[in-house]
C-alpha cells in the first residue's frame, strides 16, 4: 500500500469520526490561537498570538500537527490513548512500556531534523508525565486526588490535541537564599490565597519556551523545599490567556531570505518571563497544593524525563552539524582529508553516545505506581550531560571546517545586485562540480546556523536546557551509589572494617 | 532458601549427574593444565604449567569456575546450552538472546571487581561468537561445513568447560606493507600446506593474552583480505601443547605481599608470543580455509562482540579506581570537598556511559542467520572508544586524589623493622578515627594498583585491548550513514541536487 | 603634573608643529574617508564611506587615533619613527626591538579591553613588518629594489598615519588544486599586465577586515608558490579607492540600546569581498613582483607577527569574559562557589598562558637584515593555537555562569513599557545588594556579547583570524626539529645508528 | 679549540687552584657520601650509602658534576659565585638576573634529556634561593640575622659542591585540621626546644627526593600558619647524617639489563621518609624559629621557583616521550600518517608552551630585596599547570602510537635463549630497513620507560611534584586580580558603582 492510499484512508476515517478526533489539523491549532486573549507582548507592544513575528516560532508547532498526519510518520506519532481508547498525537501521551520510551526519543531526533533545531513541545509531553507520577505518588503518601483530577485534565489535553508549556523556572533571585529566605516572597512562585473554588497564585515564571503560542501553562515547581516552604509547592494547568497572566516575549528566528529560501529560516522560537499576578487556579486543575515534601521528586522526575528527551533531540543536533561539516567539505573538495575525517566521527561519536545512553535509560525504565515507564534517571542524566559538554565543541568543530566564510558572507541583497552578483558567484566557487548557487546556499545556511542570534539562542539552550551539566552531575552525585564501589576496593586491598 | 543450603543441592546435583556435568571445578582444570606438554617459555626457561610463576594469573582463571559453583553468582554464570540442554558457564556459551547479552556485560562488570582487573576469559567467549556468526555465513554463501564443524568443536569446548586464547593478531611486520607485500610471508600467519587430513600452518600470533594457561587456542583473522591472500585467511583451533607451538610468555603479577595480604595481589596476567612453526591441524578444527573474503567480516565480528565485552569490564575498572579515589579522600578527611565529589562524579559519568553504550549495543542487537544475535557494533564501538579515550585520564583522577604517598610508600619490609614501625604508623596516621593499618593498606594497594609495572600493563591494555580508539573510529567511520547527514542539511537549506 | 595638563601641552605642541604633525586626530581620519571615491557595498547597495552603518566599525579605528592623543596611553602607543624621527602612532610602527615587541603586545590587550573586541588596525601594523623583511630578503637575494620603495611607502604611511588592510586570503576555488591548477586562474589574485608604469592585477582577496574604512590595502600572497606560479606572486599596496576596486561588505554591529547605552555597543566591524577587476598598481607602490620563492616566505612572515599579535589581542577577550563571568557570579551571589572560581581560575590560564607564549616570542625574537625584529615564530604559533583551541571553552564557561538569561531576556523595549517594566524589575531581582538596573545592564550585555550575531563573527575570528589551530599546527610542524628529540631516545635506548 | 682541548685545558686550571676549586668531581661526591654515619633504610635493612641500591639514583647526582667538568656543558652549569668569585655549580648558585633564570630553565632541560627524567638536583637550588629571598625580608621586617647567616651557609655550600634535599611537605596528619589541631602536634616538623647552642625540631618530612644521597637536608615550611602556630614556622639546614634522623626510602630503578645496555636504565632515584627524632640544630644553621608570618611567603616562594623549574624539566620529558613516539612510528613504517604527525605535534605544542611559561616568568622576574631575582609566579604556575594536566595524556600519547608491544616483549632472557632467539627476531621485524636489534632496543626502552614502576613513579611525580595542577590554580587564582576584569566589564556595560 503506498503512501498516498494511506493518506487517503487516514482522512476518510478522520471524516467519518468527524469532530470527535482526537488528532487535529495545525489550522484548528491556529484558531484556538487567535480566539486566545491577547496578554502577550514583545519588543514594547502587546500582540495578538496572530502577529507575524511569532510565524516562525508557530510554524515549529504546527509541523507536530503536520506530520502525525503524514503516513510516513504515523508509526512514529501517533498512538492510541489508553485512557479514550482514540488516535492521539504522541506529543500528548504517557510512557506506557519500554518500547514508548524508545518511540518518544526517535520521534525527537527525526522531528528536530524537519526544523533544524529544538521541536519544543516535548516540554509538555515530559511535565505530563512527570505530573502523573508524581501526583500518583503525594495520593498513595496523603490520601489526595490529584491524579484523578490530572487524568481527567489529560483526557481533555489529549482529546484536543493541545499544546502545554512547561513553567517550571522560578525567578530564584538570591542565589544564596532559599525560596523562604528571600526578601521578596514572591520569588519564586507561591500561593497566595485558597479558598473553596481554587487558589490564586503569585510569581513568574521565566526562561519559559513557547509562552505565545501554547494552549495551557503546565506549572511545577523548580527546586526541593522545606516543611516550612509549603506555599511554594505547587502545580497546576491554567489556560494561557487566563486572567492576571502577562506573557513578556524575546522571539528569535532565524534572519529573513529574500530569494534564497529555505526551510530552516521557516523557523524559531519564543522564550518568556510568565507573570502570574494574582492568578486563580479552579481545584480541578490543581496537582500540588502545600505537599513540600514531593516538590523535589515532581522536578526531578520532569528532569528526568525531560534528560531523557534531550538524547533524542541532542544527536539531531549533532546530525545537522555532521551533515553541514560533511557538505562543507565536500563542496570545498576536500571531503576525504583524514582530519576531516577524524572531526566528523568525533561528532558522530557524541551524537551516537547521547542517543545510546537514552537507549540505556529507557531499556532499564522502571514501571511507577502510575503505571508510567520512567527511565533509569542515570542515563538521562549521562546523556544529556555528555551532550551538554559538547555543545560549543560541536560548534568549534563546524566552524573549524566551513572556515571564514560563514561570518563574512556579503548579504543576500549584494547577490541580487547585478553590478555585483557574476563577482560573488565567480569568487565562492569551489569544487568545480558544484554549483555558485549550492555553495551559497550552504553557507548562508550555516552562517544563518552558526553566525547569528539563532545561533546563540542555540547555544545556550544547549547548555541550560533541561539543566545544565553541573545539575547532571549534582543529579548524578545525589543518588549514584559511591559506597558500593568503596567496599569493592576495600575487599580487593584487604582492609576489614 | 539460603544460600549455603544452595550450594548443598547444587553439589548434590552434581554429583549426581557425574562425570557428564559440563560445569568443571578449577582443580580440574588445574589437572588438565599440568598434563600438558611443556612448550611454555618465560624469563629464558622452558616451564612447566605448574611453574609458581603462572599462579598468580591462573587463579583469574579459576575464579571463574569458582564463581560457577557458587549460588550467589549462579544466575548470571551459568545457563543451559542450547546444544546439549546442560548447565554450562556462560563464558563457554553463544549470545542467543537480547538478554543473554545484557548478562554478558553483568558478568564481566561483576567478575572484574573480583581480581581487580581483567577477566580474560571473555576473550574467547567473543571469538567464539564471531566464528559462530561468520562461519554460518560462509557456509551459506560457498556451501562450505564450517559452521557444522564448530558446532561440534563447541559442544566438545561447553561439555569440558574449557579456556580458550583469542589468537589474533599477527606480527604484521611493516605497517604500510598488506601480508602478501611482506618481506618474509609469515609475519601473518598462513596455511603452508594443506592435504586430506588438514592444513599446516605458520607465523606468529602475539599480544597473546593467557596463552600459557589456555587449553586451546582459538586462531581468526587479524585483518581484511584481498582475491591473492587466500593463504592468510584462516581460522580453527589447536590444542594449547600441539605440536610445534611456543608459547613465548611475559607474566606481570603485582608486587607480592608479606604480612600484608590483599586479594588484589593474588591475581596477574600473561601475555605471549605464539610462535606456529609448521603446526598441523585436522579439518575437523578448521573454520575458515582460503574464504579471503570472510577474513575481514570475522575479524570486525570479534572486534564487536569483544568491544561489548569491554562496555561490561571497563566500567569495573572505573569503579575500582572510583572506589579507591573516595576511600582515600575519606581517610585523608576531604571526602566532602567539592573539587573531590566533582571529579568521582566524572568518572562516575564516564563508568556509566561506557556500560550504557554496552546496554544499548545488546538493546538495538540483531539477529544473524546463525541464530546468534550480535550487538549494535556502532555502539559497542562508541563505548569501547569512550573507555579507551580515558584510561590515562582515570589514573590521573586517582592520582591526583591519593597525593604522592603511593609512589614514595617505604617497602613492606621497613613496616616489620621494630626500629621504623612505630615512625611509618605515626607518621601515615590521617583521619584519627582510621587506624593506621587501614591507612596502610589502602596506600599500598593504591601502589600495587597504579605506580607498578602492573599499571603500565593495565593502561596498554586499556588503550590497546580489543582495539585502540583509532580503532574504533575507524569502524565507525566505515559504516556510518554520514551521506543520510547531508540530506538533512541539504533540505533544511533548501539544496536540490 | 596631572593627565589634564599633559593633555593640553600636548595639543600645544602639536598645535606648533602644524600640518606636519605624524599623529592625525580622528577627525582627520575621518574627513579623508568621506573625501575617498565611493566604491563601498552593502545589502545591495553603493554607499559613501560615511554611512550610519559603518559609524560602529569606524568607532574602533577612531580609538586607536584619540588613545595616542591620550597622556594615560602615550607611553604604549607613542614611538618616534626611525625613518622620519616624528612621533608616530605605534601601529604604523615597524619593531625595531625586543621591547618593541612587547609593547606591540601590551597595547592590543589594553586597547581591545576598550572596545570589547578586536581593535583590528594590528592588521597593517603586522603586514607592514612582513613586507619590510621580506623585500629585504628578495633584494639581498635578487638585487631588487622592493625593500626602498617600501621605506619610501612607509614614510608615507606615518607622516599621514594611515589605516591599512591586509588583503592576503584569496578566493581559492578547489581546495584540491593549487593555484595554476584552477579552472578559473582568477581565483588567486595575479598579475595580468606589467609595463613600464606598473601592473595590472585581477582577483579577489576574501574575509577582508576594515574593508570600507582603510586608507590603503596592503596585499600579500595567501600561500606559498612554485616556479611556474610567479604570476599569483605579488605584494603591494593600493588606495582604497583606486579604479576597479570593488568593497562588497557584511558589517556586523552589535543590536542597538535606546535608553540603556553602553559603550560595548558602539563598536563594530565589517568584512568584505575586495574586487580587483584589472587594478593598476603604479611600480613605486609593488613590493613583489613575480618572485615566487618569497610568496611563501611573505605570508608565513605576516602570520608569525600576526599570531604575536593575537597573543595580545586574545587575552583581552577571556579578560572580558572572565570579567562578565565573575560579576555576574558575583550579582547572583555565588561568586564565592568553589566551581565558579574554579572556572574563573581556568580563564585566568588560558589568558595568561596565550600572553606569556607571546612574552617568549618577544623575548627569543631574532633581528632579520632590514633590522626588524621578528618574534619566535614557534611561539607566536603556540600561543595562537591555544587562544584558537579555546575560544568556544570560554564562551561555554560564560554561558555555563550566566545561566539562560542572555538568551530569554526580553528586549529593551519592554522594559521601556509602564505596564511590564515594574514586573521585570521585581523579577530580574538577584543579589538584594545590586539594583535591578546593574543587572539588567549586565544580562544586556552578556546578551548582545554572547547570544547575538556580533558573537558568532567573534567565534568565528576567534577560531580563523590570524591562521585556525590547524594552521598554526601546520606552522609548528613544518619546522620543528623532531629529529633531535629522536637522537635523545637514541641515546638513553642505547641505539647506535 | 676542539673539546678535548679545553676539556684538558680545564683540568690544567683545576690542578692548578688545587683544593680550594669549588667544582668538585662526581668521585669527591661519592666519597663524602661513603663517610657519612649510616641512618639510610631501604627494604627493611640499614644500610651503607655506597649500598648498590642506590648507584643508579646515584648516578643522576654524579652526572651534575660531570657535566661541569665537559666543556660542552660548562657554560650551561658553571658560573662565578657572587660571594666567592670562584667558579661554581649553577645547581649552587642564587639567581642574580634574568639571564640567569634563563640558564636555570635551559640547563634543566637539557640535562633531563641525558638521566631521561628528573635530575633532582634542582630542588635545593630552588630552596636556597627561596630562603635567601624570604630571610632577607624576615630580616627587614624583625630585625634579625637569618639571611647573614644564610648567606655564610650558602658560601660552605658553595666551595664544596653541596648537594641538598628540599626537606618541605610534613606528614600532615588529618587533611581538614590545621597543624595546631592535630590530634598529635608532631605531624607537622615543629620546634621542641631552644637554648643559646640551638633548637631541637622533631616531626617528620614525607616524599623527600634524594634523600639517601645528599649532604644536607634544607628544611623549610609547607604552608601559612597562624600567631599561634610559631612553633611550626622553621627552616634550616642539617647534615644528612645528623644524630636521630632516620632516612626510609624506596628506591626506584628501572628494570636492570643483561645485554641490552641502555643509559636509561643507569640511572634511578630514591624517595624518602625522614624522621626527625628530637634532632639539634645549632643557631648558625636555623634561618627561621618562629616567624609564623613568614612560613607561608617561604613556602610559596620555593613553590614559585621550583614551579618554573618544572618549566624547563617538563618539556625535557615531553621531548623524550617525543622522540620515542616519533622512532617508533619511524620504526615501524607510518612515521609520515597524518594522525601520528597531529599527535607528535600536539607534543610539541605542550612541551613549548611549558617551556614559554617559563621564558616569560623570567622575563618578568623581579629583583628583591636580597638581590635574587624571583620569576614571575603566575607564570611559573601556568606553566606548571600545563605541564602537570597534560602528563597522563603525554603517555596516552605514545602508548596509543606504540601500540601494545611495550606491555608484551618477552623478558630479555628470553632473547637469550637460542631456542627462542630467531623466532623474536623474526617475528619483531617491521620497517625492513630498520634491523630487529634497533626495533628490540627502543621497544625495551618505552616498555621501561611507561610500562613500568619506573613509569608509575614519573607519572605521580609529574602530578604532584612542585605541586599538583590544583596547588596551582589555588596560587593563581589566590593572587589574580580578578577585580580588573570586572572593571572592564563594567565600563563595557556602562555600569556605573
Amino acid at each position: 500500500m503506498n503512501n498516498l492510499l494511506k493518506c487517503e484512508l487516514l482522512r476518510d476515517a478522520m471524516q467519518e469520526r468527524g469532530a470527535n478526533m482526537a488528532l487535529k489539523t495545525s489550522d484548528e491549532y491556529l484558531d484556538r490561537l487567535k480566539r486566545m486573549k491577547p496578554n502577550v507582548y514583545t519588543n514594547g507592544k502587546k500582540i495578538g498570538r496572530d502577529h507575524p513575528i511569532l510565524e516562525k516560532p508557530i510554524n515549529v508547532l504546527r509541523l507536530t500537527f503536520d506530520l502525525a498526519q503524514d503516513p510516513q510518520y504515523q508509526d512514529l506519532m501517533v498512538m492510541k490513548s489508553h485512557l479514550t481508547g482514540e488516535p492521539i498525537n504522541r506529543f500528548t501521551a504517557l510512557n506506557l512500556s519500554i518500547e514508548d520510551l524508545y518511540k518518544q526519543q526517535e520521534m525527537k531526533r527525526k522531528l528536530c531534523h524537519k526544523v533544524g533545531g529544538c521541536i519544543q513541545r516535548c516540554m509538555a509531553t515530559d511535565t505530563l508525565n512527570a505530573i502523573g507520577v508524581t501526583t500518583k505518588e503525594i495520593d498513595d503518601a496523603k490520601g489526595t486526588e490529584y491524579h484523578t483530577r490530572f487524568i481527567e485534565f489529560l483526557k481533555y489535553y489529549q482529546s484536543n490535541d493541545l499544546v502545554g508549556s512547561t513553567s517550571q523556572t522560578d525567578a530564584k533571585g538570591d542565589r544564596k537564599a532559599r525560596p523562604s529566605q528571600q526578601k521578596d516572597p514572591d520569588l519564586y512562585l507561591r500561593i497566595v490565597k485558597k479558598n473553596r473554588e481554587g487558589i490564586v497564585v503569585r510569581g513568574a515564571k521565566i526562561h519559559i519556551t513557547m509562552g505565545p503560542y501554547v494552549d495551557e501553562h503546565l506549572i511545577i515547581p523548580t527546586r526541593g523545599l522545606t516543611e516550612k516552604e509549603g506555599d511554594w509547592a505547587v502545580s497546576f494547568a491554567v489556560p494561557a490567556d487566563a486572567d492576571n497572566i502577562k506573557v513578556i516575549s524575546r522571539v528569535t528566528s532565524p534572519r529573513p531570505r529574500i530569494n534564497l529560501k529555505a526551510p530552516y529560516n521557516n523557523y524559531g522560537v519564543a522564550e518568556s518571563f510568565l507573570i502570574f499576578d494574582n492568578v486563580f487556579v479552579p481545584w480541578e486543575r490543581v496537582f500540588m497544593c502545600g505537599e513540600w515534601e514531593f516538590a523535589g521528586p515532581m522536578a526531578i522526575t520532569f528532569a528526568g524525563f525531560h534528560r531523557h528527551s534531550y538524547c533524542g533531540c541532542k544527536p539531531a543536533l549533532t546530525d545537522i552539524i555532521m551533515g553541514a561539516a560533511a557538505l562543507v567539505a565536500e563542496y570545498s573538495g576536500v571531503g576525504n582529508a583524514p582530519h576531516i575525517q577524524d572531526e566528523l566521527t568525533e561528532l558522530a561519536i557524541i551524537g551516537e553516545l547521547v542517543y545510546a545512553s537514552g537507549i540505556a535509560a529507557a531499556a532499564r525504565a522502571e514501571k511507577t505506581a502510575s503505571g508510567i515507564y520512567k527511565p533509569k534517571f542515570l542515563y538521562s542524566n549521562t546523556g544529556r550531560y555528555l551532550a551538554g559538554i559538547n555543545v560549543y565543541h560541536e560548534y568549534e568543530i563546524l566552524t573549524s571546517i566551513a572556515g571564514g566564510l560563514p561570518s563574512t558572507l556579503p548579504p543576500e541583497e549584494d547577490w541580487l545586485n547585478p553590478d555585483l552578483s557574476h563577482y560573488l558567484e565567480k569568487y565562492i566557487r569551489r569544487n568545480p562540480e558544484v554549483s555558485s548557487e549550492k555553495v551559497h546556499r550552504l553557507f548562508r545556511f550555516i552562517s544563518d546556523f552558526t553566525c547569528s542570534a539563532s545561533c546563540g539562542w542555540a547555544q545556550y539552550a544547549g547548555i541550560h536546557g533541561g539543566g545544565s551539566p553541573v545539575m547532571e552531575k549534582i543529579g548524578i552525585r545525589s543518588t549514584y551509589d559511591f559506597g558500593s564501589k568503596k567496599e569493592i576496593v576495600k575487599y580487593l586491598a584487604g582492609i576489614k572494617d
